[in-house]
């Protein structure tokens, strides 16, 4: 079993890492850490805030072994004592504290802050899975045995892999889509208010709409040996906040390279990812893309935890009634599974087994 | 006082028209009419379900007089009994019996019956008045006295008092747009499931896309003289339903004749609809559109009653990053309220004093 | 006119306040007082967040003119400036600066910091007017020329005006009560988690039970002249929060002394407050309390606008099958406007014409 | 593997015993039927509604070989082809086809038919197992060689739970209760309408009252041989919707007859059902009452699922103020599993092993 360290425990994120982590087959928490403040306590107790009440969000029952495991201070943390860091940190601290870490140890990172760098792929289980060649280049750069992985945004995690096998088969062009995304998004601390949120949409997130706009040309960049050449589409976004708990859903108006019916897409998408999932990753799903009939769906309530909460539900795909080469479709997928923590995760199992070589 | 009838007065539509009419200045309700099960029952008995419980789902209080109003057959309804009839059947029923009441008396619809039909316009307050000219063609090809006169989808009537100003002053070339629904627009009996709406989407509206794909370039249109030649752009929508009792949002990517920055187009929002405004009809806001440069607005539950329901409120306006003259905005607008009875009901003020002259 | 001064003016209840006395006939706002953060800037700046989003959260538009102006300090606020100071803010600070107010001016307050003291009423509206002659102890007690006249907790504004005619007419002996409270009584910065609301319920409210389980029986007490006997009866009561904007809902099962049957319920409640609606105090509304016949009401969402919000609606009133001389029921009040400004204003206006003399 | 057959499988309640048995270690549906309307169809066809959409409502996949299985009139079904019936229609249809199967076979029943029958128990995993022996007076009185086991209503379904160790160690008296209940409680076609439902409560559940308010003490009472004597103490109830899709929440005010402190009541609680849970029924949790001590909880989103939506949680535990021997909590149950179908499989199982020792 590899030694893994989960850093930012404390937060939403972290504890579903951990709660994604429970009973896997190759990695076991050893290290959890944290700001200061939770640092030397029990992780039960970190979690408790000034009420006494525990701040332990996840539907899953804490692990009693996590819950007494002792905290420690995520600034004065030994990336040594562990194989791989799983850090939840935001983005500041990632900042700071994850190239300490890389020197001496892999970092999987839910974080934004290396995800614009050029020397570093944004990685998608299954969908640009040859990017990883570009840690190499990282470590090189900056003298790293270590490196940081960082996972997508959130929102376009989804969106990511439902368009890799509409470039691979038809070539995209032109991206225009309105997200609706789920609360959980906005973390816990203290997250969205709810008499904003009830019985309301709130037609903004800050910071969204320009890392929904940039990241998805990356991922489904080309490597070219020494850096990601971005994919040459452009896209415009609207995002949204809408009451649902878990669960983003992109309205796609894609248009695409080669002409292509409905049928082409459903087909292509269908048939997408079957050689990742033959690679048995304990967190990938059988099927990457779910393409529905049901004009109702997909729906974040009823398809969110399809194959894990790590399958992209895509329906309503439709001929565009006025864009040239145009196909629109609805695609939906679980933000705090596949878009955070157990994408991440995902991630991190490819690259132990099949980069790495350590399992 | 003019003398109006509401046919259809049982259902949810109906039943705003009456609170819309409530007090009104011009025109006061002598009769109701609904489906022969509803015929001969006093109005409140009408509204009461087998349990004995009140189907009246306004939360103003159902006037006293209305409630004692014996409800009529629609299917037996003496047009001429009164000097304008207002329909909020369904388009089954509207579509048999709205030309019967033509005939004789001028017939404001909010059903879909008549939308398509080239003799008939479909009037939106501030937008197309001088449409209301093709009445009189109507009433000439069909020998009425009346005329149907039916208000616009309910999704679009937000979206095109938002794109008038804008095709006036730079051109539609282009819209993309995803709605965000609410629930009022499904009706209410049974209307939408509990358990399918709470914390979710449903991505499928049936009917709503073709609708809102092609009403608006009617309603945009040039009156020739003999009919209305269609706006030469095109829409293509996605339309969704989100947990929000009333007011439809909009996400549109407008693509312009001419160039124009997001000042522009406020400016022209801002300044638009004053000499409709100047005719001081009852039901008519002072303020068309109201552009708000906060960006988390507008919100359904926070805008939709702005002006009484009738003003469209804008927000978010951007340069688009990729569409060739494009802005980006969101635009809300009450359903039930601009959207339905009290937009109909507007419209039936401006033909009353200004195309009639009854008044 | 009387000139009022809305100290914590920036806070939702303060906000509420000035909704509440837009276009009053007899007050007029002249002045606006807020913590020193605020004092100094025109009033909506002083909302304004640090996005520069605006934190008013009424539906109402914020008037032009109260927009434009200037926040004083309220812990320097001069109360000779004003005839009546409504006091918003919260304990703590009310406990300091109420008094230093009421020195020469009455202070109407929304706050719960004087609630407990033996000199002073807890005022409700067609309740308890009586007791407004405790205030002239207090100034005696205190040596004041004006007085603090707190409102009741918000949870038992209607509970207590359901208990008044049922405590005139047959005594109460015993209340066991469960409520199912409306988010906004938890306030808006930051109030409560969507995260923790959404498709749930919290079965606890701190601090709020006990304030359940004591006030009434001081506000229904009786006025010796000198101080208040607690009226002879006890509560016990479980609170909880539900996803629901406003509105708080108590379902109630009431002892009474001597026996009484539904129908005698119905009856002393629909004739009560007769003589208090004649006052014809501008906020008060024309029926104290409305009971009604159908089973499925009151519901928050149809019934909290009565009255204006100042109505309280009792259903489901029905012999309790196990208690002795056991009745049960379902009230219902508009936690914000009953329960909160609007409350306190309708006291203030009795205070003002009724014992103050002032009009 | 025992031969299982699900009559009412179409239903939402059917659909959820099909959930509850997959895997399952001892039983095998081998037959699926429903009325008239669904004979002769595959099961997946026969959850089609008009537009084609599917009516299966479960998060969990339909497995392929349920979904290709036939489905029978359930008027016409042979009991003898199966070892155990799992009837879940309505109580019409109950009252007249399980008898008619009981004549030789067991039938597990979620309807309410048979539950008022004195020669019927109502049965509940850990609660009155030995009530069990009443259903060999069912048989001898109606010469029967199956039987009828009905599950108790959904709402009461916590609450006997968490009285039973109160009335064990101090004897119950009296039960003052309000419920909260889930919106999956009123079923799927059509439900609850979501117009009602937003944002919102409904004080009134039709023929719910009268069931929590007597079958508790049929359930908690003794077993003398040839019938159950009720157990001797009074409830009353006020039974309200929330708009939460799954978990029934109970707000209790019981009185005992022996004094007893929270603390006795949280250790009886929590010492409870260790008997029932070593019979490792596959469906039985662990844990049959969870104590929690954060005042926060038991959340209905947060605690329904624990123990696989068959543990109990309760919480709030204190001393009433007022009552004698008064104690009151707030306990929370899974209304569609323990509630429902997986409660009925619980019973289902311990009848086949302990009672009918056919494992």
């Amino acid at each position: 079993m590899l030694r893994i360290a989960i850093i930012g425990a404390t937060g939403i994120v972290g504890q579903q890492a951990i709660v994604s982590l429970i009973g896997h087959p190759w990695f076991k928490i050893t290290k959890l850490a944290a700001s200061e403040r939770s640092a030397g306590k029990n992780y039960r107790d970190a979690l408790k805030d000034v009420s006494g009440s525990s701040r332990w969000w996840c539907m899953e029952e804490l692990p009693e072994e996590i819950g007494n495991m002792q905290v420690e201070d995520a600034s004065a943390f030994d990336p040594t004592s562990v194989d791989i860091i799983f850090s939840t940190m935001d983005a500041g601290a990632a900042k700071e504290l994850e190239p300490k870490y890389a020197k001496t140890t892999p970092v999987i990172s839910t974080a934004s802050a290396f995800r614009y760098e050029s020397d570093t792929p944004i990685l998608v289980g299954g969908v640009n899975m040859d990017h990883a060649a570009l840690l190499a280049v990282q470590q090189k750069n900056r003298g790293w045995k270590g490196f940081v992985s960082p996972k997508p945004n959130c929102t376009i995690s989804g969106l990511v892999v439902s368009l890799k096998p509409i470039q691979d088969a038809f070539g995209v062009k032109q991206v225009v889509m309105t997200s609706l995304q789920a609360m959980s998004g906005a973390g816990r601390t203290p997250g969205l208010s709810a008499m904003d949120m009830m019985e309301n949409v709130v037609p903004y997130i800050p910071g969204e709409e320009p890392k929904v706009e940039t990241e998805p040309q990356k991922i489904l960049g080309k490597f070219t040996g020494e850096t990601i050449q971005d994919a040459n589409f452009g896209i415009t976004a609207t995002c949204t906040r809408v009451p649902v708990i878990d669960g983003h859903m992109v309205c796609a108006f894609v248009q695409t390279v080669k002409p292509c019916t409905p049928e082409d897409v459903k087909k292509v998408m269908m048939d997408y990812g079957k050689d990742f999932a033959e690679l048995h990753l304990p967190s990938s799903p059988a099927q990457l893309i779910d393409v529905t009939d049901d004009p109702f769906r997909p729906q974040p309530r009823m398809d969110r935890e399809k194959g894990g909460g790590m399958t992209v539900t895509v329906g309503r795909i439709r001929k565009d009634p006025i864009l040239e080469n145009g196909i629109k479709y609805v695609c939906l997928a679980h933000n705090t599974k596949l878009g955070a923590a157990k994408g991440a995760l995902q991630t991190a199992e490819y690259l132990v087994k099949n980069y790495l070589k350590l399992i």
